[in-house]
Parts: C-alpha cells; structure tokens; sequence
C-alpha cells in the first residue's frame, strides 16, 4: 500500500488550464500523486465541495521597507505573511529596497535577517535599484542574479528612487546579459512634482489631490516611455499595477508587435476609485496609493485586461501604513498635505477573495483564468516554475483550498494584517480559502493559522520569459 | 499493490498549461493515476525521453462527403482516421453534409453507418447546413443539439452551400437558442464569382489562377460580414480556416471588443504560398484550397494568431482528393480550369508533426501552446472537455507519445491517407508521434498501426464558448 | 471705367480655404473681378456685415420620385429647389431612378421633363442604378456619363433597389471604366429584412422600430462590404448618410490605407436621436429616415467625421413626404407598422442654416471648412469644379449671402418645401442666408424668392477624386 | 482706368484650396485685384504657362545660429534669404536661441541686427528656450509673445538644449498663458547619449553611425511624451521634423482624439536615407541631420503623412555647415566622431523645387496641396495668415511664378547659400520658380536675384491654432 504524508480527497482541483476531480498524495512536501484511492496517509483532508487550487503567490509586496523619514511600514514579515496565508498564498515577493551609501548585498542581508524564521509562506526578493553605480551595474546585480534574485525593479517617479531614462537603459543592459527581468514603476515624476507644486500652491492638500496629481497621462506616458526603452534594450518588461485602459492599451500595442512587455494589475483598480480618496477629514488617506484608483471605466478597462490577456498577473502591492498612528510619527507631516501620506495600501490578504468574488463568481473569469492570475503566471514570470504555481506531480505542495460558497463580510480583522484597516472593509464576498498548506504543512485551516512558520526563502531561476 | 492496465513511464507531460514528469496509470480507458511507482500493470510503456502529449484532436476534416457531380473524395473513414492516428491524432470531427432534399438526419445516419466499426481513432460530426429550411431549424437542430451533434458549419461560398445573409441570421438564431456553436467559411461567394468568370474570360484557367480568383478581399470581407452577423445575433463564432493578417485582425478586433470570436488556421497557411499553384501542367492543382495560400507575409501573420491567441485551434482542413486519377473521373473537367479542380487538399496526418516541427522546435511556440493549439481547445471549443483534449485524472487516455528528436523527411507513405501525394512532400521535420494511444489502447506504434479499430462516435456537450 | 453687371461689396468672403475682404464684380453670370473700387454696376450689393460664400450645393436630395406603391414624393422640382434658394443653396444633385422595365435614357428624359423651366437653382442628375442589365452596363452607363451623368447611385438595401454583390461589382467595373463616381447607400438588406420580421412577429410596428430593425452593426457591416468591394475594383467610392462612429471609423481606416473612400453626413446625424421616433401615435414617423438618427455618441462621431477631413460632404438626403395626407394614399398603410412609413425626411432647405449655426456659431467648424463641406467638396467630388462651389474669378457667380447675427427659431414655413413638417422645427439658429444668386440672378433676398426661375440643368465632368 | 504698379497676367492661380486662371493687380505691395482686363500697371509680367503661387514660407530655418565650440553656421541672413529666394520663397522664419547668462531679449536683438538690412524675404523670429528661468517664464516671453514672437521652440535632446519634462511643461505653460505655439524637436536625449558611448566605445564613429545612435524607438518616444506633455498643458503642439512612419502615427492618434498636434516633415526624410550616411571617408557628415534620414519605408509613410492631413506644414530645416573647412575650423573635432559632425543639413534653396517635382509633379499631391504645405499652413500656423501665405485681395503680394515643365538637374550653384554642397546634388527635377515677388516687388527673375533686399522683420499674431 502507497504511503502519504497527506491525502487532499474529493475536492475539484484546477490548474491554469484544467480542472478535474481526484485526490492529492502528498510525501515530503511535494505532490506525489493525483489519482483515485491512492494509498494511506498520515493526514487526510477532506476537500468534499471545495476548489483545490495552487497557493496564491504575490509578487508584489512590500514588507519593512523604509518609506521616507520617520515613516514605519505596518507590516513586518511576520505579519504580512501571516496575513497572506489567512488570504490562500503561500508565497510573497518583496522588494529589497537599495539604500543611498549601502551596498546592495548588504541590504539583502538585513531584510533576510528580518525573514528569517518570521515568515508564514515563502518568500523571495526582488531588487529594487535605486543608485545604478558601476559597482552596481558590473558587480553585484550579475552576482545576485546568479544567485537567484532574478527580477529588478525599477521606478520612474519618487524622489530619491527615480532612474533617469540614461540610467534605466543601464539596468535594462544588465537584464539583456543576465536575463533578469525588470518590473517598472511606471508614472512620469516631472508630471507629478510639476501638479503637486500647482496643488500646493492653489491649496489643494487634501488626501483627494493625491489622484489629481498623478493623472493618467502621467502613468500612459510612463508605460510607453519604459516599453520604448525595453523594445530598444530588447529585454522583457512587467509594467507593475497598471491602473488604466490607456496605459493598458499601450501594453497591448506593444504585445501585438511581438514585444515581450508584460502587465499586471491590483484589487485596488478594479474595486476602488478615486472618489473614494474624498474621505472627510483625512478618511480618503486610506485609499492613497500609486497609481491611484481612477474611475468605473478604469476599472472595466482592468478587467478586459485580465480577461484578454493583456494582464499576465495579479497582485496585491501591499504596502500598508497605519491610519491610526498613536505614536505621532506620521501625523505631523501626513495632515498636512496629501503629498506627505504614505503612499501605498494593504491588501495582500484580500487579493485572492477579491478576485474569486468580483472574478471567478460573477463570471468575468474563469477558474482556470484564476490560477494563472495569482498562481501560475506569477511563478513563470519570476523564475519559480515548475516547483511552484501548480498543482503537478512534482510541484511544491503549496495549497489552497476554497469553499466557493462562503459568504462573507471583508473586515480587517479577517485578514489580520499590521494595518488598522482594510481599504475594501464591508466588500460582499462569495467564496473564502479554508485551508493553506505550504510544502504539505498545514499552515491555515478555517480562518486560523497553526502556528507553523515554516515559510523560507526561495532562490529563483530566469523568468520563463527571459 | 494498485493495479492498472498500462502504465507510461518516464515521461515529459505538457497540459496546456503544464509540464512536468511523471507516470502515468491507464485504467479501464481513462486516466486514473499521476505520479511515480504508481502500481503494477499489464502493459508498461516506457517513455523516457519523450514528450506525452494529450492525442491530436482534428476537429476540420473531410470524409467521404460529396463533393460536386462525379467527384469522389479520396478518403473514407478507415483511411481518413488510418492517417490521423498515424499523426498523432486521437480524434476526428469530421462534417456530415446536408443534402439537398435529403432530411438532415437522414444523412446523418449514412455518415454514422460509413464511419461504424471503421474508425482508428474517435469521431463525432459537425453539421453542415446548406439549407435552412423551417424544419431543419425549428426540428431537426434543436434536437440533434440536444442529442451531440453540437455545432453547425455554414458556407459563406461555393454553388449549393453559400447561405444568403438572411439564412445565416436564422442559423445563428438557432445557434442562440440551442447553445450550438456556428462555425464558418468566410469568402464572398460573389467576389470569386465575379473574378472566376473574369479570369475564365481572360483564359486564365490554369490551377493558379484559383488564388487569384480568391483575394484576400473576398476572405476579409466574408469575415467582417460573418463577425458582424453573430455580434447581433449574440452568439459565438469559430471563423475557420484563416490565411491571411488582414482576415486575422478582424478576428482580433472583434475579440478585443470582448465578442465571443474564434478563428483557426491550418498548416497550409503557414507553410505554402500561392506560388506552390505555379506548378507546371496540371501539378499545382494539388495545392488548390480555399482559401488558397497566400504569400510568406501571411505565413508570418498566421503564426503570430497563433502565438498571440488571435487563433484558438490549430486544424488541417483535411480534404483529400487523388491528383492522378486512373478512372479519369476527374480528368474531363478538371483539366479544362481552375474552376473545376476539386477544392480541398490532404493534411489531418501531417498537421501535428508540422506544428511540431516548424512550432515547438523552432522556438515560435512553446509546448504547451502547441497542446492547446492541437487538443485542448478543440476539445473545449466543441464540448468535449474534460474527457478528451488533455492529461488529467478521470480524462479519457487519449496519448500520443512524441520522439522531439526524430529526423524524418516527410513522404506521402508516412501518412499513408487515400490521397495519393501530400502538399508537404519533402519537408524536413524533427519531432514524430511514436504511439498513439485511444481510451488506454495503443493504436500505432512506431509509425505502424497495431490494426485496433476501436474508434467510435462521440455525443458532444455544448461549447465551452457558448 | 470697368462695367459689371452686379457689384457685391463689403462683405468677408470665404473659399474652402481663404477669408478674405473685397468687392465681387459679376458679368453674364460669372465673377469678374475681386478687389476694392472695381468699376461701376447696373447693381449693387451692399455686403457690409455679412459672409458672402459659395452658394451651397447639396449633393443628395430626392424630388418627384416613386416610392413604391402609392406613395407620393412631397416635393417636385418648384417646391424642392424654391427651398433649397430659400436655405442658401445655388444647385442641387437629384437622382434619377432607373425604373424596372424602362430604359435608362427614357427615365432620364421624364426627369428633365419634370425639371425644365421650374427650378430656382441649377440641377444635375445622378443615375440610381436598380437593374444593372447588359445594356444598361454595355451601353446606356458609357453613353450617358459621356454626356454628363457622371456618377451612380447603388443601394444595398430597399426592395427592388437592394443590388447583389455581384451586381455591385459590376457596376464598379463600369464605374472604373469611364470614371464614373459610385454612391452607395450602405445598409445590410438581409439584416433589415431579418429584423423587420421578427419585429412585426413580436408587434413591435411603432415607428420607433424603424430605428431597431436598422441597427448600426447593419450600417458599419455594409459599409464595409462596400469599400471592401471599391478596393478591389480599384474605383473611389463614396459612402453617403453616414449616421454613427462604426461607419465612420470604416471610412478612416479605408482612407488610411491610401484608398480613394469617401463619406457624407447629414443635418440628421448631427441632431436627431431615435428618441425622436418614439413619437405618440404615429408622430415619430416624421423622423424616419435611413440610417435612422441613433444617439448623442454618434452625434458626436459625425462631428468629428466633419472636423478631421474623414467626411468631405454634408448634404440633406432631402427625401420629403407629407406627414398628414387629406388624400388619404398614405394612411392605410402608413398607419399599420413602421415598414410602411415612406422612408425619408426633408432637409433640402434646414442643411445649411444648421451646420452654420451648430457648426461655424458653436465653433466646432471654421468657416472654411463650412465652405468646403457644403459647396467646394461638392463640386470637386461631382464634377462641376472650378465652374460651382467656389468663389473665384471665372467660376458662376453662385453665392449666398449670410447674415452671421441673425437669430431664428426654425419653421417649416421659413423652409417652405412640399412637405407639411420640418423634422427641425423649433431649433434656434444663429446665421441666417439673406441672398442667393445663381449666375448672377438674385434668386432670393430676405427669405423672399425674386421669382427668377433660371435654373438649369449642368453636364458635369468625371469627378476630381476619379 | 484703374491704375496698377504691377499687374500679373495670364498665370494660373492655385490657393491652398482653388485654382483659377486670372490677372492680379498688385499696388502698395499688395494684392488689390484680381480679374481680367484690371487696367494699367507700371509693369506688366505675363505668366501665361506659369503656375502663379503664395511665395513659399519656410517657417523652419536656421541662420547664424552658435552651433558648439567654434563651429560656425554657414549662413548669415544674407546668405540664407538669397537662396530661399532663388527657390520661390519669400518668407523664412529663422530661430533666436536663448544663450546661458544672456538676456533673451539681447540674443533677440543681435539676431535683429544681424538680420536688419541683410535679408532677400521677410523673416521673424522663433524663440528656441533652453533656460526656463522664471524671468524668462515669468517676464520675458509674456512681453516677447505681446511684441509678435508668438513661437517658443523646445528641444529634448542636444547638450545645452534639451529641457526636462519639468521645464517642458513650465514652457507649456506659459504658452498656455500667452497663446504661443509651441514647436518641439522630439529625440530622447539619454537614449541618444546612452548610444552615442555604446558605439564610440565600440569604435564605431564614422557618421553612419550618427543614424545609429538616434534610433526610430528614440525620436516616437520623444514624441509620444510631448504629445502626452502637450495633453496634460491643454496646448496645441508642433512636433517639427517627423522622420517615419512610428513618429507620424503617434501624432495621427493624438489627432483622432481631438488633440491640436501637428505635425512637419522636410525634404530629407522624403529622399534621403540613412545610406547616404555611408559615404566614404567622411563624405557621409554631409547628411548628417537630426533626426536622421530613414529608409525607404520611412519615406513612404512622410508622403502619407503630407496627403493625409497629419502634416501640415512641409519645411527644410535648413541648418547649413560646410563641409570643406579651409580655415579648419571643424576639422579636427569633425573627423573624429560623428559625434563631433555638425548636425544639420542645407535645404532652405531646395525645398520647394523637390516637393513641386517629387510631389505635383509626381502625382503624390495636387497643386493646391503644395500651396498649403509650403505656404498657407504656415501663415495660419505661425500667426501671418491673412497678411501672407495665401493669394487674396489684401495679402501681401508675395508671390512665386513657377515654369511647370523646367527641366533642372540640381546643382548647389543653382541654390547659393552659403554651404559649399547640397545633400540634393544631381536630382532631377521637374519644375522651378522663374520669379519670387516680396511685397509687390520682384527680387528674383530666371534664377537671378534683382539685388533688391527689402525683406523685413514681421511681428506675428497669435497662431489660428491657438
């Protein structure tokens, strides 16, 4: 008789392209089997009912990286995959941000220090370069690459992280050699320094004018800026957490010539809207992030890019600050003006939900389509696949099972994150994860985490698109 | 010990989406196992070093369908399926014709009876209407929907099949109502019309001038005409056969309007050009079909449908007919213009290792696109999914096996159809299916079929797309 | 000292690309001389304030022409062209039916017939095209563009009007021949027929159906069927009634191409909506006309169509019937469903004053561009350029005087065609004609006609876009 | 009888919409009449034969311009105007450059002295900004704009010149302000630098490479982003010196969306192409401009560019240097990289003479194209519309008599600047101005310049696009 770590029975199992019915054998954290009575297993859980899909995996989150003077990101690496494994992932992409003076492999080590041992999921680092020095360019990033941090990001807006086109050529001419892929902030800095200056001066502070000073031909133009520079440098792009239809169709130009530029969008752009940036008092600081929500055409634009195609993978961008600051250290500065809130929301453990309620269950997705959003597609696009993003004999064990009909009422407390809110607090959901398995240990069951913290770093292989 | 019928070992396995290695365990005709040292069982099969590919589904084929006053097509079922299971194929859809003044049923149980116990791989029919009477929309199709016969082919050319606007308004309304899926041969009848009578007048009557007798205008147009057609008829549309970039970006327009439009092309397209026509005497009649090869642009442009989704599946169009022809059947009229050449040409055995070759091996298409291309969305586009078009658990063990090294120079004898020549004599191809397996039987090995007929008729779902 | 017969002076004077201000002597008929102190008159005209302008020409209007049974045209050609002078019009393009079983010449003769000795403004005749028989091909159609008919009006929809494809193309044929201009009226018959039926199944006859039963997918698939039809018979085309953005955008892609496709809009398109058929009783019957008025978007696309050089002509389709009928011949049927409401509204006389004041007072188009639109293009596009449609020495002293300030709110009896409505009454005008003058004759002064009936019937020349 | 200084005889006309064959009466510089028979002159020029035009304005020329460390322009004023005279021109519109730490106003008047008494036509000035200051922001262009410099030009490359997105939309707004037009040299400046170190890097320095380094992706780029630039300022926009197919679509597509972008190319990139870099040794540095000459393609898509509409204006880009260096002045710095080769070609002479031959002549455009595109548009442009660029009653008598059948093979002797080369040598052309008219008086008969130089400096008007 065959013999498990695990046996998942009886639940309906998608992939990227296919769903079917059978159980999953589970040895050593791997799936060893799917099939009918596969044998005996220490653990078997019932999936009767419910979606058995590939654990979500966001590669787009920020977690305890500095923000600018005295403000603290609200998650620790604790905390954020903790909420991450409530919300169905078990895997998170940060961001190692390179520090002016520090050198890169020395931050590197600071944030796996703050990992290691914290982490509910796994997790690996994209680079964020800040400061393309010679030593940078030459030495370090064909080092890391070679050590698997596969994926640079790069900004084109934010004082103090902003490339110049010169500089960004130099980042892209490094991917060319080393075939990292580069994920590109993608809003025209002057654009927005040139409208936050006209704001403040006519007075314009409040948290709404964050929107207004970050208007959608800065981000269109941006996203046609870093193609052009992407198409010249010939190497793939990831326009991150496009916002848009115009900055959308500029991914689809660009796609349709054979170009391989690739797009991703988030909960908040399909859900949220800049209207709700005029919160009273500071309230619409809750929803300031970059790109910022736009408007319902906005939003249906995202979604035909999700549908079509155009969209390769969804994330989250969690970034969360506290609204509510006890000790003072943002309120000084972030009443005063909009240009000074922290810029970013939570949302790593309402990614999921949210997709499967306004996608899977209304019918704008299908649940293959889901798979390749949150799972699969982020594990082609990072260098993970095939040992994460699916479920295949072989795979890591990572899991996600759903109860389709679950009927919930999104509160912050549900996804238990180190904010004080949740910018889709009151979302009507159908369909929650009830159970999270990272490399076959159950890391979440029914809304509570077991305690295993078990989540360890993953070394990356080249994109698949590279 | 789990026990099982065979067991294929050692194998690359590509889904649609997926790859990975693996067993796996056959049982009773379907799939019931994936994973390593799964069990015993009567047959092992060792793949080690190939690919295991879900079988070829061909769902455009010609069989033994009329074809205009003393034309005989080249094949019947036995020698149609003969050659598709020598390719790789699993499965055939081919067309039953409806004739005129013949109950639609009727022709349907000729079909059945020609296709009964000769069949080497699975078939099941797409019906053509060539006469939308009262009865035939309002009984016959409703209830040959109902009983699997889920999908409707209409002409928009060709004496006695052509439908009129009007008759293809009511055959989309039928579609709407019953969820059949329409699909399409989109020219202007009255273009090539037009042009064949002026080329006839001109004395231009030699096989090449069956190209030019049909533009890409005439292919274009038909396509916006059929799109437009089923956009207010609200129903979905399989375009088949597309040659060309300009009928392709209609097709890619109209999805990016977020209609439910679907296109094919086949290996003529992306292989052969209206000059192969050119041949001398009579020889390039045995390229003519409609629509006719364009130039090396198209080819161009077909692949890029491919590779960016603009196309869904990957068919042959196979329609065979005997270029020599001892009983000189053809031989009065088909000598005398182009206009007589029976219309079609042979390819359900070459269009997989063609795809293989020129596709996958060259880089322009990944694996799993080639799977989807050639199985998995034949088998979602005509309702056949879960059971056929893929390699999962609780699917029917429809496999080819495919050696991606072989060198093989292609000849008509390793396709061994009832035509008597291939338009793609000579081609080098790497890549050949070495066994092809149907609901757990192995129908041909090493290029040689093991003599089962166990093909049968397959009762279709609705569409996916409906 | 120099003699004219009339002197204009002080007004501004516009072409299709100049302003200009100066003194305009005529003699027999002609413009003489521009410039300051030009000589001495027998009269003088003093323009002071005003625009002086080409008088219009308006390309598509339908007077005493069958209708199918019964039905009784409102306007002949008195009451027609008395409304054109009254609206600032010199010359108006009216078709001539080809009629089932009479000769094409014969048709010809009763319409000039009709004409001789009652126009206000000069005429030239179009040739409608029902029967494309040899004769009328082989013979008639060279004959008689040789004599001046130098352009055919085709319909792809009506009873008894619709031509085939076929018969399309070979029209085209002759078109290409002897440079003939090609009009086509661009709806899907098969579609209309379709939707007509099932609207009358379902007792849905208001006149507000007219508007469903010819849905826009109608229009854009026709139109570009047509051009699709143009491009390859290598001849220009031009599409007229233009009524909402999907044609439009078929006419600029066309144009971008290089192909010689032209487009018309008309005062409809710009102001009405189907809301105006909703009608009680059978009142939106007054607004039937086909395209049908669709909705603001398209009110808007046809603007822009105007402002970027995408439409070169906007003309009435002036096509009068009376609404209320003492006689009694329309009542019966035209009171049972809106299949049998006589097709067409009048126009002839509002064209002008509307795109003035909604074009040129609400600054959406130049006055240049007025120009062009309404008079220039017209002449070039149809043959009658330099001698109509402009103001410049040697061309007919055909002129509108305009006064820019006047305020109107529109009657029918400012228009006072033979029909018993305007589908424009109430609309409040700035910019009213003052004075027409046809080849030197005031035609028209104050909105009072001077009871000069000189108007002729103009040979024209293959058109500048042939 | 009518007393005239000039009268024009028996010439035909052409505007930039009509053609008429007329006499024009010429007093005072201006255009008083135009007939027949008009009267008496003191001089009688007879054009029977002769197309008689607008005199051509070149509204993109560079004279006296610092160019770089000791590399002198080869054109002064005089220099300059004589050869846009000899080539039918009789306006130039030249460039006065903002020099770091010099008043804008002073670097104004010195151009106004070098000009003062030199020139053959009229001229005004375009202000090139390269310091946005806020007194020159604030104080100095308001005044200028008032004072009739109603044109700023910017620059997104060049050392010294190219102004970020910051400074762009600073420019912009103040022409938002002042209603100046703003007229852009689109090159991505770091994608030109990043090349520029590739390939000295690599060696690759001879002027080939000049067309290497400022790739087709760096000029679309540019120009996408001051069309996003020039959306966001709500300002119209000329982006000068369109070079292919990629630049000109993107400013179709702003144009489509209702944006006043528009658009100029020049001689060079109708005939030239980046071969002509080539030439041996350094004879390549004579084509060596900015953006680059293209290919073939590239050229195609410049001439749909001016039929289509998306050009409007059509200039030289005159930016003459020698290429013999006898005082050695470029000679050490020029011969070593192309890098160092003066940027800019002569054409100011040429112009006319190869769109007239390569464009009326050709076929590609109509004479009354030609006018717009070398004249009119200009003057309607730049804010001289209606005093110059058309021919009217009360314009300026600027006017150019060309021989349509002159039979030229052009020779840089034939056009006299003060460049000792033309990039043009040896075409052969169709069609050459045999008389130039400024203000009523003719300073060039047959080739010959009259020695009169009364061109004089025009104060502009706000731009009709403004």
């Amino acid at each position: 008789m065959t013999r498990f770590d695990t046996i998942i029975t009886g639940g309906r199992i998608s992939t990227a392209s296919d769903t079917f019915q059978c159980d999953i054998g589970i040895r050593e954290g791997r799936i060893a089997a799917l099939g009918h009575d596969l044998g005996i297993a220490d653990e078997t859980i019932d999936a009767t009912g419910k979606w058995v899909l590939p654990g979500g995996i966001d590669s787009h989150v920020h977690i305890s990286q500095p923000s600018g003077e005295g403000v603290v990101m609200a998650d620790d690496f604790e905390s954020a995959t903790r909420s991450a494994a409530l919300g169905g992932n078990t895997m998170v992409l940060p961001f190692c941000l390179q520090e002016s003076g520090v050198p890169l492999r020395e931050s590197l080590k600071d944030y796996h220090a703050k990992a290691e041992g914290s982490c509910h999921t796994d997790v690996s680092f994209h680079l964020i370069i800040s400061d393309p020095t010679e030593q940078v360019l030459g030495q370090d990033l064909p080092a890391l690459v070679h050590e698997g941090y596969t994926s640079f990001k790069v900004f084109m807006t934010y004082e103090g992280l902003a490339l110049s086109d010169l500089e960004l050529l130099k980042v892209m001419a490094v991917a060319r050699e080393t075939r990292a892929l580069v994920m590109v902030h993608a809003e025209n800095y002057d654009v927005i320094r040139y409208l936050t200056d006209q704001l403040e001066q006519a007075g314009r502070t409040a948290p709404f004018f964050h929107a207004t000073s970050r208007p959608v031909i800065a981000e269109r133009e941006a996203t046609y800026r870093a193609i052009s520079l992407a198409e010249l440098s010939e190497v793939p792009l990831m326009v991150v957490h496009v916002s848009n239809r115009e900055a959308m169709e500029e991914i689809r130009r660009a796609r349709q010539k054979g170009l391989r530029i690739f797009g991703e969008t988030c909960p908040q752009y399909l859900t949220l809207t800049e209207g709700d940036l005029e919160g009273l008092n500071m309230e619409g600081a809750k929803y300031v992030c970059s790109p910022p929500p736009r408007d319902h055409e906005s939003q249906q634009a995202c979604w035909e890019g999700l549908q079509q195609g155009v969209f390769d993978v969804f994330s989250s961008d969690h970034c969360p600050f506290r609204y509510d600051d006890p000790q003072g250290k943002l309120t000084p500065k972030g009443r005063t003006s909009f240009r000074w809130v922290p810029n970013g929301i939570p949302g790593v453990g309402a990614r999921l939900p949210i997709l499967f309620s306004e996608g899977v269950v209304k019918g704008r997705i299908d649940i293959n389509r889901f798979v390749a959003l949150t799972a699969t597609n982020h594990a082609r696009t990072y260098g993970l696949y095939p040992k994460k993003g699916t479920i295949a004999v072989g795979a890591d064990a990572d899991i996600a099972i759903w109860d389709p009909g679950a009927k919930n009422r999104l509160t912050h407390a549900m996804l238990n994150d180190g904010a004080d809110y949740t910018p889709y607090e009151g979302m009507e959901l159908t369909g929650w994860p009830v159970l999270t398995m990272l490399r076959g240990q159950t890391i979440m069951r029914d809304g509570v985490l077991t305690g295993i913290r078990a989540g360890a770093h993953v070394a990356r292989r080249i994109s698949d698109h590279a």
